[in-house]
């Protein structure tokens, strides 16, 4: 139900997933009155669907405290998420409030083994491919400790998602000289480079400039300055976005530049479109939850079921459960 | 003698500034065998100036420590800021090694007033034109007070240099609700609402996506997320940047539609070029120290000196002194 657009991009999206993915099903939670026409109108869909009326949609807007609240229990949120605790879904989808989504699936799934609690992990293009970067802001701030949970975690979905078998791991930090930066970075670096984990490679520190470079598969970092990184990124990618479509369309020479050279754009565009790697992931909980971005079309949500997909079908639960449970067991690791 | 480059770059930027500065006279200072030969090369800069030899240069990958125990009372990074201090020179403008010239500037300029510690103010170019962002890496982490006193001398910045009568302050945090953020940016945020100071205009929270739409003037963080910000822009406007330069290059259409458009291209790589905003200046200190970025060309050192003129010409540091003394004042400002 949530999203801008709400439903209707769901399940469109969902019929395109279809289309990629074979012998999939949904459990699919919503107001009848708004789904089940829906459903009528995507027969495809339909077959492959069970579908669950709730009594409750979150709002956008909603706090977190207000959308646990009311909603808690008989939501379609809460209920999509709490398929997942029940086994009825391997994975849940929601392009709904995130705050509300986090707060409802850490009630819900409550986190895995001894992490203190969960992070928001994206996916972010670079030059080099895709990266991992968390926390984007599942909580604010972070001990030595969440930062290496973070750092085993991102990896582990690195090695889901990516596929890359020992993916290198970076702290998000404002200088990679050792002596900058926070003390609690400064101790997650020591304590990953002493603790040699056989899952990831930690690569040291990286700045804000190596994000985009895809230095490293994995960025870490606390939840502040992740979402100030990731929407700094966007902020910046519209604004240059602005730039260019102003002077393509200044001047007959510029314009007629334009026209020679539209498939070049057509492909710009497609590298910078937020859908392609879209689904954001909760992880740290005792089951995966993908958050799709609020203003993504049908083909970005098909995305974020993809990779809800490959998250599943690749293990990333029992990657994080076991890798978690190594770092842990490693007595600098645990320190 | 600081930067990539070095001395060239900085005489050959002071022949710019002159160009279109009347009146302003250098002191510089560096070493005498590098600097002597290129104030020959450049008789109108050497017409203008007063050379200092000094014995010792601090290096690009010192660490501040290490500068400050080998490099103070001698070195030429430290007399330039002196120069500021004895009254010899109305502003310092360096393109070394930035913690070296923070940790020199402190020692030698000390904070004015009753303020705790300077900051590092930044122009960032926005759809609407240029805004000012700070702290952009001086210290790490910042309380309310620390906060509300970024907002006044960004304030102060916006109204000397960018003629804004009474900017509009931001505060960069993870969601533009009031519930949401660190506890120290809500409490700053308090603050500036309650003392409707006269010389800004409080605009809230914004996010990383507002920078670079021009929401308001003036953008306040603390250093650690300001410096992710900052860096992450930079790397992704070299990323999109590198997409664009492929793309451009696949194909004879392409190819073709590039040279039709080439002036548009030349116009958005003038508005990406960072040496057009050159010029981050310490604030808080008894005198203003402006640091170039370590890789600007000529045209970019001159407009680090251009703006450093203007900082001076229109009276930022006593504006900077007025307003900390008058936020002070207020009962709520100085809670």
């Amino acid at each position: 139900m949530g999203g801008d657009a709400g439903a209707p991009i769901v399940i469109a999206g969902a019929e395109l997933a279809l289309r990629r993915l074979s012998g999939i099903r949904f459990a699919i939670y919503g107001t009848d009155t708004i789904v089940e026409p829906l459903l009528d109108a995507h027969p495809t869909v339909k077959a492959a669907s069970t579908f669950h009326h709730c009594e409750v949609a979150v709002g956008m807007d909603e706090k977190p405290s207000q959308a646990l609240r009311h909603g808690r229990y008989r939501s379609s949120m809460w209920r999509s998420i709490e398929a997942v605790k029940t086994g009825e879904a391997s994975v849940a989808v929601s392009a709904g409030n995130t705050g509300a989504l986090m707060a409802m699936s850490r009630f819900c799934l409550k986190t895995v083994a001894d992490i203190e609690r969960p992070a928001i992990a994206g996916l972010w293009p670079s030059i080099k491919g895709l990266s991992i970067i968390l926390d984007l802001g599942a909580t604010i701030g972070a001990n030595s400790r969440q930062l290496v949970d973070c750092a085993v975690m991102g990896g582990a979905m690195a090695r889901a998602l990516l596929g890359i078998p020992r993916p290198s791991i970076g702290l998000l930090n404002i200088g990679v000289e050792e002596v900058k930066g926070l003390e609690e970075v400064k101790e997650a670096g020591r304590i990953l480079k002493a603790a040699d984990l056989p899952h990831i490679a930690y690569h040291g520190f990286v700045e804000g400039t190596d994000i985009g470079k895809g230095t490293v598969d994995v960025v870490v970092t606390e939840g502040f300055s992740g979402n100030i990184a990731l929407k700094t990124a966007e902020g910046t990618a519209r604004q240059i976005a602005a730039y260019l479509r102003e002077e393509m369309s200044r001047g007959l020479m510029s314009r007629i530049g334009y026209l020679f050279a539209s498939r070049a754009f057509a492909n710009l565009r497609k590298k910078l479109d937020p859908g392609q790697f879209n689904g954001g992931a909760f992880l740290g909980l005792s089951g995966i939850v993908v958050k799709s971005h609020g203003n993504a079309d049908a083909p970005g949500f098909a995305s974020a079921i993809e990779n809800a997909y490959k998250m599943v079908t690749n293990g990333l639960q029992q990657k994080i459960e076991e890798d978690l449970a190594q770092s842990h067991r490693s007595p600098v690791g645990a320190a």
